[in-house]
């Protein structure tokens, strides 16, 4: 499980080195203007890799190749009306834009539905982070009776084994296994695909050294991301995504949001987090610090979607994490910083598949 | 509307021809073997084109770009989970493969979704035929409640207006107009898309002279097709899709299907067809002749979809519209005539494209 680290030690460790970036940025021999807060983000932040790699879980093209058809497969939902897809739509940055996720039978799931996009590069899965990587992740929502509802392991392995072109992908995909089509291997193809979902944006070339790539406004926005303690939680590689974290150390996250949300959402009760999964007191309301690339896009925003404005999602994040309420310049700032972050989505994940056909042994969709 | 011919009368020409294509096949001076069947073949059928023309509605570059992003977007239901190809799938023949649609609500439709691949090249659209084109198609479901559920024309055009890519990309799309984001373009959009959705397959390259393309078996399969009398109504370039035919000519379809059905839906009673929509007398059980087309691929079959077995689907068509028992060698056949039939499905339609982001005056989806 990922090291919960303590916010309050990050943002005194980050005011400190944004006091530095403040006060020193004309003292260093030979620093051309924005140089220091360049060294800073570099510190802070790392561009994004061209795949997050996986020792156990090797990514080859045959594997991420039937990956991305088990992805948009239908048939990994009992209704046949879901895939993987449906709520992480890759034309939609890897997310539905829903409050949170419709699955089988209509329900209404509990949590909005994170990103894929850069996914795999996170420390830990689910907005409570209970899986420890996309592969431990992917083959949870398949038999979720409120998600893809599939009954059993066994039922998907005997849906997919049916289908003869299924039988000879995996038989590629894992060379070396006696018994390739297992639901174990549904999840590592799976994951194999997401670890591919990586969206490089002009942040990421900042990073690497060219200042050209942002404009002065959002190189305010970054400056004022640091110094104010957000990069306490969101750094990184994916800006996010690498602890967990009480939500509401200041102030209540349920009291502080209500005047930002516009409609009703299941969840609007306290959604006491990551003590669901552990049921120890410290875990209260403890939820995974999600990743802010490509946060443009990825609205409704928070474990309930309740939030659908991102300068009012930015705001409460400043007033119930850190104490602090923004003026409209910070926001400006901010908005425009987070304008980088916003990638492109690989044109290979886009590319749909053409599906094999079912045969006549085929488990039949149930609605 | 479409115009009905009398299958009876069709069946009589198709037998004569049968007859000729028996007796003749080696009396015409010059003849190689085959080439009888080829050339009523090519009376028949023909090949497809590389789009659905339409002069009221050309098919352009930007309209068919935008298109394909109507087509992909779930905020053209009310609930933001359906898109067109949520049951018209490009990666699975532009079906979904279920006995009936699966709407808004978790409602299950009375009909199985045709396939939206060459369906511009029909002689109308929807099963009883109420449509004239594609065009008029699209603006059907988006306004169904048990669909996608939009509840008025204003409220989708008011939800595209609210996000500035769609307004630049209809008035890209529609530049001789004034008003260019109305929903009538909506429909027109998605239609020109659809226009491109074109499957060229060996059947094509037969029909254009090679017969090389086809082996034994699948000319046999020809040749029981044509002489059998099916393509008295399965004819032209769509191999159907051009009349309005009742179901159940010699016996019961609901009658002679009960043996073949593996499980319920809810149309099992007596769907009336074309009957609902005119409601006169001679359009009792009158339903649109669907197009075979990939036929091996957009199972379930029937306006209910209530057969999945492609060989049981043909011997109940052969029984009830010809007063035919199929033999397992005629099945054979045209099981391998129908594979000739599955083409290629256009590259361009099967890479999603990137959507743009709601802003805050975008209607909200609503579960």
């Amino acid at each position: 499980m990922p090291a919960r680290r303590r916010p309050t030690l990050i943002v005194t460790l980050l005011t400190i080195l944004s006091l530095t970036l403040t006060t020193n940025a004309t003292a260093q021999g030979g620093d051309a203007p924005g140089d220091q807060l360049l060294r800073t983000a570099q510190a802070l932040f790392a561009p994004l890799p061209d795949v997050a790699a996986n020792l156990e879980n090797p990514v080859t093209d045959t594997k991420v190749e039937l990956g991305k058809m088990l992805y948009y497969e239908p048939r990994l939902s009992l209704s046949g009306v879901f895939s993987c897809n449906s709520c992480h739509n890759i034309a939609t940055y890897g997310v539905d834009n829903l409050e949170t996720a419709t699955g089988h039978g209509w329900a209404q799931g509990p949590r909005n539905s994170p990103t894929v996009m850069n996914a795999a590069l996170q420390a830990s899965q689910f907005w409570d982070g209970r899986a420890k990587d996309v592969e431990e992740q992917a083959g949870g929502p398949i038999l979720n009776p409120i998600e893809m509802g599939i009954p059993s392991q066994e039922f998907a392995v005997a849906r997919l084994s049916s289908i003869p072109q299924y039988a000879e992908l995996f038989a590629m995909a894992f060379p070396d296994q006696a018994e390739p089509l297992v639901y174990a291997n549904v999840a590592n193809a799976i994951g194999a695909f997401e670890r591919t979902l990586i969206t490089p944006a002009r942040f990421d070339t900042y990073l690497g050294g060219d200042q050209s790539a942002l404009s002065d406004l959002e190189k305010t926005g970054l400056q004022t991301f640091i110094s104010y303690g957000c990069a306490g939680c969101h750094s990184g590689t994916t800006v996010g995504g690498n602890s967990l974290q009480r939500f509401g150390v200041v102030e209540s996250y349920w009291e502080a949001t209500r005047e930002f949300v516009t409609i009703d959402t299941p969840t609007m009760g306290m959604d006491v987090g990551r003590f669901a999964v552990t049921h120890e007191t410290q875990d209260l309301y403890i939820f995974k610090v999600p990743t802010l690339r490509n946060i443009t896009r990825t609205y409704p925003y928070f474990h309930d979607g309740s939030v659908w404005d991102l300068r009012d999602a930015t705001q409460i994040m400043a007033r119930v994490q850190l104490g602090r309420e923004l003026t409209d310049e910070d926001l400006d700032a901010l908005m425009a910083f987070y304008a980088t972050l916003e990638g492109e989505i690989p044109a290979y994940a886009l590319q749909l598949p053409v599906l094999p056909a079912s045969t006549t042994e085929t488990a039949k969709p149930q609605h």
